[in-house]
């Protein structure tokens, strides 16, 4: 008996089939006697439709009225897990946002949760009923509907797990777990039993894409233990908890890629003070988020800069750098769209050396250049052209002792 | 410079073009000086469509969650109205049933409104800014969403002018105004300019599905003046006010019908106190409503007990008078539902002798046969054969001088 939140995505709502696929795995956990609160996303597609719609009524639509539109889409879904709930006979009710209490700040289309007041999901879990609650979604001090941005069910879920003082956070998504690798391009890749928050932390901000990184970080915050895990099979998932003594035995846990990357080049910057700031803040302004950053200073009171930023927002930092460069004074700028990331991720790696040097080495054997380096305490990426990133995590991952063994 | 409440069916927002055909009126009204509030339906269709949805999770959907559920059809239209207002410049903002304190009570699907408060629409309102509000949906004194009924827009629009004290209460709509009869069927019909709250009441529940019945009553209670018009023209509609003298040298304002009726007799019913509630209460209790009763004292303590119910719910009716009658002893049932009701209505009635034998020799005249008839002060209904309905109305149309003139 046990106090349990279960988030469901969006592809595991996709359609009534599966919603009353979840109300089946609901009902099974409510009859071993635990209490039970849902976070529903939207069906799969869903938001995206709103945000089109919302599109064709205004380029730019209103950010408080595409949260009140976007809202429609989680409120569609508790309904139906509630109906069909009640249908089998159980005690259940929906709640919106704010019914559950999920108090935000203003930041509409990217609210940060303040707070969320427990008292009315406790006293319907005290009635023993299940209490399904919209996630995506909160209310800010003055009464307005706010949603937490993409993957934000996945935040709902933690925060409320985390006010409620759940036993255990359940996030079922479509895949059954967290893999040593992505099993598309390694096959070889295992599926893991735990991985450690600081260690998903930057699997998520890698490409991972299994779990929306604010809610990690909020789950590591508040303690709360996840588990990732498919709605559509009974397997065991993979465990995301606190760090525990028995995974600095494994030095490397996994390995990551992530192609959405894009490469620019400043050349022959003049070496002066505030020179960086005039790079970096328009395009900061422009709301690019900028990852590696790489400065090799040069002969001359001149230096080349090169940063990565997501591809998407690749032509539009573009054309704010050749602006840049002629304001500074640079001599060039140029990009490159072909790159991706790989990493190596570990907390293992902490208490063993030599990590670097055995994937930089396991690389240069297959005659992968590495263009661009950056590490963290438990993270070494390189940038390396597109096209080897497949080869590159292959050969990674089976030099870092991670194959499956058949 | 006044206070305006405009309501906009789900035919004026059915898709974005139409939405943003009311965006221009409402600029228009406020680039006027006019404080503004907007209170929208769903989109065509869409109500049954989400009804579709919820029959597929549940075949008898709970209420409270079919409420949550339909509630997101005015949330998308208000959001989608409000986005389009402000990129044409204007401030504007969506409430939601709840954040424009639309208080009920608890009956979901068909709640009553106990109280507007108005504090919140009232102090935007004071900023300039165009309030647009889901119509048709409310909360209850728990927090929980609650929806007014069908067409309950207008009761949401009324209810809201009323706690306003707007100046005016405009229902836009698919029709220009509230004819004198059908014009599909009586092409001589003319447009009113204006009726009085009990004509439209009486209009209302024979037929003329303009208006919700219940606004007109919550318009009459709290004096708010009614507009109907459509929202594709610039022509005015009707008025629907307060009773003036000036109406009263009409005799009859429109003549309505409705085919909507099907007729059960029970012959030789035992005529014993309390027959009559073995009769009715089993109907009522399955929510079907009975409109006219006629009961024809016989010889031999024997009674005909013959009333109508609304055509779809004719073969329920039925199964359960069969046992009806077996149970009191009656002597047989029958049904006919190829009927039809035609009234004619008028406040100017009160004061004029005649009516009731004018409309009964016209009928005569055409070899119309009346099997039922009703009378209220200001109105005279009688049950004809269906296939007669449209002469019937043109040929009272005419005999009442409600022709226009070409």
């Amino acid at each position: 008996m046990a106090l349990i939140v279960q988030k469901y995505g969006g592809t595991s709502v996709a359609d009534s089939d599966r919603i009353r696929n979840v109300a089946r795995r609901a009902a099974k956990a409510y009859d071993e006697g635990n209490d039970l609160v849902i976070i529903l996303s939207a069906m799969a597609g869903v938001t995206d439709r709103l945000i089109q719609m919302a599109r064709e009524a205004a380029p730019e639509p209103d950010r408080r009225e595409l949260d009140v539109l976007l809202a429609t889409g989680e409120q569609t879904t508790v309904a139906l897990l509630a109906m069909m709930l009640k249908e089998m006979g159980y005690p259940a009710l929906s709640l919106l946002g704010y019914q559950a209490e999920v108090l935000t700040d203003c930041s509409f289309g990217n609210a940060r949760i303040l707070e969320v007041g427990a008292a009315r999901i406790q006293h319907h879990l005290k009635n023993r009923e299940i209490v399904v609650v919209a996630g995506f979604q909160g209310f800010d001090p003055r009464g307005n509907i706010t949603t937490l941005g993409r993957g934000g069910s996945d935040t709902s879920a933690v925060a409320i797990a985390a006010a409620l003082k759940a036993d255990i956070c359940e996030i079922y998504t479509d895949v059954d777990g967290i893999y040593t690798a992505d099993p598309n391009i390694c096959p070889k890749a295992r599926k893991l039993d735990a991985v450690c928050y600081d260690e998903m932390l930057n699997m998520a901000s890698l490409g991972a894409k299994v779990l929306q990184i604010r809610s990690v970080g909020f789950a590591k915050k508040f303690n709360v233990p996840l588990h990732v895990r498919s709605s559509f099979s009974e397997e065991e998932g993979t465990m995301v908890i606190s760090e525990e003594p028995a995974m600095e035995t494994v030095v490397v846990s996994a390995v990551t890629h992530d192609k959405d990357q894009a490469r620019i080049t400043l050349k022959k910057v003049p070496d002066q003070p505030g020179t960086a700031a005039k790079i970096f803040s328009p395009i900061t302004e422009a709301g690019i988020v900028v990852d590696m950053i790489i400065q090799n200073t040069r002969a001359g009171g001149q230096t080349d800069l090169t940063f990565t930023v997501p591809r998407s927002d690749f032509k539009k930092a573009m054309s704010i750098e050749e602006k840049v460069a002629d304001e500074i004074g640079a001599q060039e700028v140029f990009g490159d769209e072909n790159i991706a990331k790989v990493s190596v991720i570990g907390v293992g790696m902490r208490n063993h050396s030599g990590v670097a040097s055995l994937m930089f080495s396991t690389l240069a054997k297959e005659g992968i250049n590495i263009a661009m380096i950056s590490t963290s305490e438990i993270r070494i990426s390189c940038i390396i052209e597109e096209k080897y990133t497949e080869l590159a995590v292959r050969v990674l991952h089976t030099a870092f002792g991670l194959d499956r063994e058949d």
